[in-house]
């Protein structure tokens, strides 16, 4: 089991990314011997680890020090992610997640609904278990509900070629940023800190949220399939229309329309154009300044916390920096 | 809005029912319309509530009295059998359920996928929001870490031709009487009993599941396709054996296995002659004996239990008893 390399860096984050990591995998008891495996794998497959990170980082900011409490509630949240990954592929037909075959891919869509069932269960349980306040949980619930809600509302988006930023904006505030959100608030009131501070990191995890997703969707318009792990533009033909494309047709509809409205009988060749004209057309800087704004707003936000505990600005800094530029 | 016609013969459960239902309605707040439309046409469609029905009954047991607490459990409880139900169906691959299109015969699988996932989340708001404990939230999620555990383990006994009764037993102890314990178990506790008074609850729940669950098995190999309002046998074809047809092997299995072993590519006839064989081969009658031993266990705990509140154990026994003679 080896984390991401992003965390080479921030060697001090590496001990505690191990625990969170090791109490996922105790947490998975199933019967069932292939299934198990299946999950033990994809959780061992090196994802980035990025919300239990926040989380673990703003625990840092109470009073309260209790690691192994900071841990389970790391190992919570990113059951929840993988939880949701799992359910994804199923809604998005998708093979590869991580360079591994999917779980709906390795069995099939039955066993992936209840093995996603399962790690939601395994969320709360762990956060039962570990919380100290029933108000924790109602958050996490509330969370919860506006992602499946906003996953939901984007549903009926597909193939939207009036899309608007706006919507857009709604649906990965619903899909995406919510997550953070609740990452980076839960870590920092369930280590004791105030509610007026909570909320203020909920808004910063927000922000890196909305960064993250945007930069995700701008992979899909400038990375080649290997490097990503995922065929490229699978969205497009499947009605969804992200940034980087909403902006492209802003500037330009007629040469786009025509390529879109094939829908899932486009073409490899079709794909091809859509990824050419949406560079062409500005589409990734346009996506690539509103990333970096809302970059600058969780900056801007961190560098006025307290610096006690030393060094935990920076890294959230440097780590929240790092997000906007990778490339995987 | 009607309650089943199973409680016209209970005319004092029928408002706090009612107040459930009503409760579970109130909870779903969903932005797309038409998957919200679904799902409170679901709830309203007249399922038997048999699980909040329990639940409410043993929380008359505690001396706690906030009526308020018990339905929004008992609502939180049915949230979640309703969850299962619309996975299930994806699972099974179901068109009808209580004479209405499943969610994902009127949407899609995806749709399905996302918004069982919304109810499991609604499930668990109403807890955090109404119960007291964190203890009755951690049996919540171990109750459903075993339910998921078992659907995932029945998925490994599909066209097993070899499967034993004890195999069959355990697959439905996660898969329905585990749900059946915990509300009659949480029901109680909630209400503050003692946990020993809420572990022979528990019991009691399970054994009700158990004949519960094989009645249901039962009423596939008795009652024509109108009245159940689900295809005849479309769970042999997927390869789904229960208790009549694993009785029925073990007494003769020769002519059942070269139809069995067609699979999903059984005709009609097929499942007519197995359905016909399962009959005269007396596997009915046998797993019929098997579910009056739970039901009487169950009678036999309920008599044991405190006369006071009035009625309750009356009311308890009599449903119990309705309940393994009914025949939808």
């Amino acid at each position: 089991m080896e984390l991401h390399p992003i965390w080479n860096d921030y060697p001090q984050l590496q001990p505690e990314l191990t625990q969170t990591l090791e109490l996922m995998e105790k947490s998975i008891q199933l019967k069932n011997e292939p299934v198990k495996k299946a999950l033990l794998e994809m959780i061992g497959a090196g994802g980035k680890l990025l919300r239990p990170a926040y989380q673990l980082l703003f625990s840092q900011f109470g009073p309260e020090k209790d690691r192994q409490k900071a841990i389970a509630l790391a190992a919570a949240i990113e059951m929840l992610h993988t939880a949701t990954l799992i359910h994804d592929d199923i809604v998005d037909d998708a093979s590869l997640r991580r360079n591994l075959p999917t779980i709906r891919a390795e069995f099939d869509n039955n066993t992936a609904v209840y093995a996603g069932d399962y790690l939601f269960v395994t969320c709360f349980k762990l956060m039962s278990d570990y919380t100290g306040s029933l108000r924790s949980l109602q958050k996490n619930a509330v969370s919860m509900e506006k992602i499946l809600s906003g996953e939901l509302g984007q549903m009926e988006d597909h193939y939207n070629l009036a899309i608007t930023v706006d919507e857009y904006l709604a649906n990965i505030s619903g899909k995406t940023a919510e997550l953070f959100a609740l990452s980076c608030s839960a870590g920092a009131f369930e280590s004791g800190t105030s509610q007026l501070f909570a909320k203020n990191v909920s808004d910063i995890g927000h922000n890196i949220g909305m960064a993250f997703q945007i930069v995700d969707d701008i992979l899909d318009y400038t990375q080649p399939r290997a490097e990503i792990g995922k065929p490229v533009l699978k969205d497009v033909r499947q009605g969804i229309y992200t940034l980087p494309l909403i902006y492209a047709l802003q500037t330009e509809v007629k040469q786009l329309t025509p390529l879109l409205e094939k829908k899932e009988l486009m073409t490899e060749d079709d794909t091809q154009k859509v990824y050419q004209l949406v560079n062409e057309l500005d589409g990734v800087n346009k996506a690539q300044q509103l990333a970096n704004r809302y970059t600058k707003k969780a900056l801007k936000r961190i560098d006025n916390l307290p610096n006690n505990p030393e060094n935990t600005k920076i890294i959230l800094q440097q780590l929240t920096q790092t997000l906007l530029t990778r490339t995987n």
